[in-house]
C-alpha cells in the first residue's frame, strides 16, 4: 500500500481512538489477547518461515531464539496485553486548572499523542506490546519491524486487526509497513504531517539513523554505557555486590554496567576483590595504568574502551584521584542512561546526584533497576536517554501529550 | 570562532549553571539588567549600523521598527530581565517521590535542559529575553540571530557576557554565533552531541528549515491558522465581539484569527453582521459559495485560502452543515495552534474541546489569549504547536527536563 495513504488512514482514526472509554479499551485488549492465543497455530506457522530464512542467512543462535515463537511465548504476549488492560488509563486527567483574573478557566488535559510510529528490529513480541501500550493511551500506531520477522509480524498484525474489527474499532488503529527496504523506512521517518512521534527501538545504529533522518519528533531510546563509581568512603562489600549484579546479572541489556570507576584511596583493597568476584563469569577486565599496576589479571584499556557499550562479559576500569574527576569522566563518556555511586559520604552522594548528567542517577543500588516495571510504571515502551518530553523509563504517561482547554464567557483581549 | 568549540564551551558551563542558587541567579539577572541600561549608548550605536544597512537593503518600515532600539526600548528589555528574576525558580523541585517494595526511594527531579540553542530573526530584544529565561532555568544558551541585527546582537551579548564575568559566572553561559551564513546555521542544527534543545523563533520558513535539517531535538513554535467556529446555538453578539477581537486587535501575531466557520442555520443572520463589524478595518473577506451567496461584499475563496496564515486584514469564511463538519474542516486545515467555538450548547462545547486537535481549544473566548503572560506563566519563550515535551505557551518550566534520583542501601536486582 502507498505509504502516505497508510499514514493518512492512521490519522483518520485519531478522533475515534481519543474518545474511547477506558472500559471499552480494556475489553478490546482482553479480546485481542484471546485472539492471539486462538490463532497461535497460524502465527507459529508464519514464524517458522522467518526462522527458516534466518537459518539460511546464518542468523546467530541468540537472534534466532529472540525471533522464535511457540505457544508458551504467544501466551506470554497475551498476558502482556492483559496486564496493560489492568493499568490505570492516563487519558483525560486534567493536570492543572486555574481561573485567570478575567474569569477564564484554563485546564491542562492529558490527551493522546495521535499517531505513533515505532521502528524496531527482529523481536516479534514488540509488535503486540507496542500495539497494547499505544491503544491503551488512545493512539493509532504504525509499526515498521525488521525484515527478519516480517512474516511473524504480518500474522500478528492480521490477528489483531481482525479482533479490532470484531470489536467495532477501525482496523487502521494498527498498521504494519510491510515493505522492509531502507528507502521506505527513510520516507516514513519524514511523514511529520501525519505522524506525531517516532520511537526507534533496537541497535545503536538504528537509533542513530532515525535521529539523523527523521523530521518527525523522535524519542531516542537507549544505549547505555553505565558506570559504577566506588567512592573512597564506600562499603566495599556492598560495592562488590552491586558491581557483580550490574555487570553479570544480564549482559545484553542497556542498564548493565560497562565501566567501573574507582577512587585511588581504595583501589589496592577493592580492585583485587572485584577481579576475584568477576572471575567466575570470565569477565574481560580492561583497566587504565593504575588498575593494571594493581592487578596483573587486568588487560590494558584503550581510549575507545571507555566509550563502549560492550553488552558482553567485558568491563573497563578507570582510576580517579577525586570524586570531581569521576564525575567529569562519567559525563564525558556516558550515554546519559544510568549511573551509580557507592558511598557512605553525605556530600559525595549529593554531589553525584546533582552533577552527573544521566536519566537515572543512583546512590548505593544497581543500575539494573532502570526499567519501567522496576520503577512501578507497570509497562515500558523504552528508556529515553534524551531530555525532551521523557527521560528514563517510559510508561503509559509518556505516550500522551496535553492540550489546554479554556472555558470562557465572552472574554476578549484588551 | 570554531562552531564545535563554541558548543563545547557551552557544555563546559552546564554543571556550574545547574547548581547556581536561585538567589544568585536573580541577583545576576538584576545586575545584567543594570548593565544593559548603563551601556545603552554603545548598544544604540551598534543598532544604528544595522538600521542603516536595513535602509540600504530596502527593509520594510515594519521590520525597521522591530529592529530599532532606543533608550526606552533598552529600558523595557532590562525590565523584562527584572521580571524574570521575580518569577519562581522551577529547578530542583522533586515532582514525584515514591518508595519501591525493595526499599529504594525514587524521585523525579526538575533539572536544566543543559544547552539550549535559539535561532531567530531580526528582533534584538529576543537576545536578552532568551538569555534571561535560559539563565533563570540554569541553562547555557547559544544564540543564532539574523544577519539584519548582527551588530545589535553582538553589542547586547558583549554587555551581558561582561556582566556575567563581573558576577563570577562563566561568560560562555551566553554565546552568539556571529557568522550569519546558511551553512553555519545548518551545521549548528546538527550539533546534537552538545546542544540539548533547539527552538526556532520566527517565520514559517525558518521553522520548516529547522525541522527538516536539525538532528538536535526541536520544539516547533508557532504558525497559527486559528479558527472561530460560530455554532448554531451561539450568542451572536458574543460571537461578533470575539471575532472582531481575534481578527483585528493585532493582525501580525500567531494567535490572531484567520478563518471563520459558520453553522448554516445562523449564516443569514450572523454573516451580514460580521461583514458590517469588520468593515471599519477594511478586512478582505474570502468565503465559500454559501457565504458569497449571503453577502455580495464577500470575495470567492480558493482552496488555498483555507490553509493560509494571513497575518493581515484578510479572513476566510467556511459554511458547515454540522458541528462534525466544522471539526473535520478545522482539523484538516489548522496548524494545531488555537481554536474557538462560540456556543451555548453543553454537548457542542464538550465535543469541540474533545475533538479539535490543537494546543489551545477555547469555548466562548478570543484565540488572542494564547500567550505565556495571559496564561499566567509570567514569561514566554514561544508557543509550541507540536506535541512533544511542551504544547501551547512555553514558560520557564518548559525549559527544564527531569532526572530520576534513586536512594538505595545496597539493592541489587534478583
Amino acid at each position: 500500500m502507498d505509504l502516505e495513504l497508510l499514514c493518512k488512514n492512521a490519522c483518520s482514526t485519531k478522533v475515534f481512538l481519543g474518545k474511547l472509554s477506558t472500559g471499552k479499551k480494556n475489553s478490546v485488549l482482553l479480546s485481542v489477547a484471546d485472539a492471539l492465543c486462538k490463532n497461535a497455530e497460524t502465527i507459529i506457522a508464519a514464524n517458522a518461515i522467518d526462522l527458516e530464512n534466518g537459518k539460511k542467512n546464518n542468523m546467530s543462535e541468540g537472534l534466532l531464539d529472540r525471533l522464535m515463537l511457540n505457544e508458551a511465548r504467544i501466551e506470554d504476549i497475551a498476558v502482556g496485553l492483559k496486564k496493560v488492560a489492568d493499568l490505570p488509563d492516563p487519558i483525560g486527567e486534567v493536570l492543572e486548572m486555574t481561573r485567570r483574573p478575567n474569569g477564564m478557566t484554563i485546564g491542562k488535559k492529558r490527551v493522546p499523542m495521535g499517531v505513533i510510529g515505532i521502528i524496531y528490529e527482529a523481536r516479534p513480541n514488540v509488535t503486540s506490546d507496542a500495539f497494547g501500550l499505544c491503544f491503551k493511551t488512545g493512539n493509532a500506531v504504525i509499526l515498521k519491524g525488521g525484515s527478519d520477522a516480517i512474516n511473524s509480524n504480518k500474522a500478528i498484525v492480521q490477528v489483531i486487526r481482525q479482533a479490532l474489527v470484531e470489536n467495532d474499532i477501525p482496523a487502521d488503529a494498527l498498521q504494519l509497513i510491510e515493505s522492509t527496504d531502507r528507502e521506505t523506512t527513510t520516507k516514513f521517518m519524514r511523514m511529520n504531517q501525519y505522524v506525531d512521534l517516532l520511537i526507534p527501538r533496537g541497535s545503536a545504529g538504528l537509533i542513530k539513523a532515525t535521529v539523523e533522518n527523521a523530521t518527525i519528533p523522535v524519542i531516542e531510546t537507549g544505549t547505555g554505557n553505565c558506570h559504577i563509581y566506588v567512592d573512597k568512603s564506600a562499603d566495599l562489600d556492598m560495592a562488590l555486590k552491586i558491581l557483580v549484579n550490574a555487570k553479570t546479572q544480564r549482559i545484553g541489556v542497556c542498564n548493565a554496567c560497562e565501566s567501573l570507576v574507582i577512587h585511588k584511596d581504595i583501589i589496592n583493597e577493592f580492585l583485587p576483590k572485584a577481579v576475584e568476584a568477576l572471575k567466575p563469569f570470565n569477565v574481560d577486565i580492561r583497566g587504565d595504568e593504575s588498575a593494571v599496576a594493581v592487578c596483573s589479571d587486568i588487560n590494558k584499556a584503550t581510549d575507545e574502551d571507555f566509550y563502549k557499550e560492550y553488552l558482553d562479559y567485558i568491563i573497563s576500569v578507570k582510576t580517579v584521584e577525586t570524586i570531581d574527576e569521576a564525575i567529569l569522566h562519567i559525563n564525558e563518556h556516558n550515554t546519559k542512561h544510568s549511573e551509580t555511586i557507592v558511598t557512605n559520604d553525605y556530600n559525595s552522594s549529593n554531589k553525584f546526584l546533582d552533577e552527573v548528567d544521566a536519566a537515572c542517577v543512583y546512590v548505593n543500588a544497581s543500575t539494573r533497576f532502570t526499567d519501567g516495571f522496576e520503577f512501578g510504571f507497570g509497562a515500558e515502551i523504552g528508556i529515553s536517554t534524551q531530555k525532551l518530553h521523557a527521560r528514563g523509563p517510559m510508561g503509559l504517561k509518556e505516550l500522551t501529550t496535553s492540550k489546554y482547554i479554556i472555558y470562557g464567557n465572552g472574554q476578549i483581549r484588551e
